[in-house]
């Protein structure tokens, strides 16, 4: 069960000027499932990605690095849920070529002004004579008002579908930032298996969009961990059409740019956390929060150390406060001259450990009714430094091992 | 369940001549639980140790690195389950030190001469005097044959006691090695939740036997996982009682050298297998043997990215041979330069990808075949050095969660 997490209402989902949804049944995996996406952008939009990376990179990944930043421009995209392409060798790369260059046909473009995306089963061909023959009931249902319907075309295990919106007003003219997103298994930073696409219709430079996505990457997608797996598919994708009329946002020089990276900052982190909440098999969403590090890099380490935990995760699915797990996992995060002596660390309000062991004043009670909320917050004290990372996660259940046992069955 | 493993029959573990042991029972945790064991060594015998990484060492450990090596030699061993004194400060210190100094005066020894370790529950203090009154059964106890019982007494969610014994003739003269271990979460190299206390008659000189335990613990112990956690309290104690007759072994020059840290690496390949095998929830067992690196160390970063795989593990408990689950971990294992499309994996002896891909002649009832061995044997081929390694791991079930969600109730 996803916590605190519902479908976003479809009305809250503001549409970007310019970019255009179309969704699409291709019986991929399930007959009648609605598994194909397919978004157009307008001529000169900018489009900046990060990628995986997974060394086993899937073909659509490596489709789209060959695209991207091509000198026609990136005018549409192209999803597929319920097969990933990827362990597909050579035979993948055309397979996702080929489909690029069928939606490129239908729209006058050329194949490479498409991305194409995938998620799903590992290691089976694509079929995507399949999605090709979708295609046109896909165009035929494009429109602006559409992002409900494609976050959930975009699922796998997801119970939710993903998205998000926020209006900006930047220098008395107004934008829109909408997004999409879709997890939730194999989910580790450096993007693991998840697909998320963000459009605003401000108009921003290629190097400005490409360092606002890097900060609010940074800031979301590379601060969750599910499992800890890295998937071999995972992209983000930041769109800028530029279709409401203001001057380009060059550069960070621009006053509106650090108002414009903070909501697509803010979508982000909403859209990795719901990623979190609908983590395979999760009851409880966790905050780790680790301060007093030596840089954000280490605070880092320790975090997704707790974060990543089965143990810490099997105690929090049974909100159990067994402090000692977190501690452990901290001794183990690879910092060679850590004093354990000076850490602190608390359950949600509550300091459980200090001087190297349980704090005087702790209570079992206390930290156990910080267990039983649906969300807790860890935070832990290094006493050496002002660098500080904050990790989501979600907990270990029964559920999670049933989910993954049965997923191909 | 654990998979192919059974107590071991008392009548085949070896007594090692000069070592007693008694086991008797403090109610640390459980009243009538057998928790306690003295094991007593004779006067000048060697004992070497290797002790956990993480830098929240746990008070037992902290005194055994102050008490290994002192001038008078270590004379016994005390050990409990129940509570592992970790986390527990000053304290905790305090009271592993009150057990030695008990130890101490029942046998009329320096507190230094004993050797302290703790195992259970973590950030609990540790019920120091419940030990000390139990020590006179302990030593009342105290007999050669006591190995099986030994093993009984240290094991916490062990299903299943650990202990194995060889016999080895030495330039015509036999000596017996003879060990116990316990695991059985919180299992990850460098030591992990498990104790092990091998032993041998064997005249060897510190320094020989720190070479051989250096070795032996990297080719088993270092060589398992079974849920990434690395513990508080693990060690590792090789003891040499030099008692039957013979030259001392000084160095790996003496012929003999070899042919002993070769049984020694035996029995402890043995105990670290059948820690997997008993592993939290564990119902298979698998070996995965990683070459074609360009050296060892890399060889071992593959292995074990797929052996800690939740997703890789899941997909082993359901049997299901989910091939792109283990290309994934192969691919996020680190190596930047890694050449995918040269990597050949089976899965025993089914050939089941290359080329970035499925292996042609693959059929999948073949994988499906081995999959459902409780025994799996998982190997790649890296194609880029002559490097090998091999990790076992067992997979993860719903039991490991419901192990873990229920262990403090």
């Amino acid at each position: 069960m996803p916590v605190n997490l519902s479908a976003p209402d479809p009305a809250s989902l503001l549409p970007v000027p310019g970019v255009e949804l179309g969704i699409a049944s291709a019986g991929i995996k399930k007959p009648g499932r609605r598994d194909v996406l397919v978004m157009t952008i307008p001529h000169d939009s900018e489009v900046v990605g990060v990628f995986t990376q997974n060394r086993f990179r899937a073909a659509p990944v490596t489709v789209c690095l060959e695209h991207l930043h091509n000198e026609a421009g990136i005018r549409a995209l192209v999803v597929n849920t319920g097969n990933a392409n990827a362990g597909t060798g050579e035979d993948g790369l055309r397979r996702a070529r080929e489909t690029c260059a069928a939606v490129a046909e239908n729209l006058n473009l050329a194949p490479q002004q498409v991305l194409p995306f995938s998620t799903g089963v590992i290691l089976e061909p694509l079929p995507h004579d399949k999605i090709i023959t979708a295609l046109p009931a896909a165009f035929g249902d494009l429109k602006p008002g559409n992002w409900a319907a494609a976050a959930e075309a975009i699922m796998t295990t997801d119970i939710v579908a993903k998205a998000t919106s926020r209006r900006a007003a930047l220098n008395g003219v107004d934008f829109t930032v909408t997004g999409i997103a879709k997890g939730s298994g194999m989910i580790h930073p450096n993007m693991a298996t998840m697909l998320s696409f963000v459009a605003t219709d401000a108009p921003v430079s290629c190097e400005a969009l490409e360092a606002m996505l890097r900060h609010a990457v940074n800031k979301s997608f590379n601060c969750i961990t599910v499992d800890g797996d890295t998937s071999t598919n995972d992209s983000c994708i930041l769109i800028a059409t530029g279709t409401t009329p203001a001057p380009v946002i060059m550069d960070d020089g621009d006053p509106r740019f650090a108002g414009l990276q903070a909501v697509i900052t803010e979508v982000m982190i909403e859209l990795a956390q719901a990623i979190v909440r609908d983590g395979e098999g999760a009851t409880k969403f966790m905050e780790v929060r680790v301060e007093g590090g030596k840089d954000e890099a280490e605070c880092k380490r320790v975090a997704y150390a707790i974060a990543r935990s089965p143990l810490v995760k099997t105690a929090f699915f049974a909100s159990d406060p067994n402090l000692g797990r977190i501690l452990a996992a901290i001794g183990y995060a690879g910092i060679d001259d850590l004093d354990v002596e000076r850490i602190r660390l608390w359950l949600g309000n509550v300091l459980v450990a200090e001087n190297g062991g349980r704090a005087p004043a702790y209570r079992e009670e206390e930290g156990a009714r910080v267990m039983a909320a649906p969300e807790i917050a860890v935070r832990v004290d290094l006493a050496r430094g002002n660098g500080v990372a904050t990790v989501w996660t979600c907990d270990f259940s029964y559920d999670y091992v049933k989910i993954n046992a049965e997923y191909r069955t």
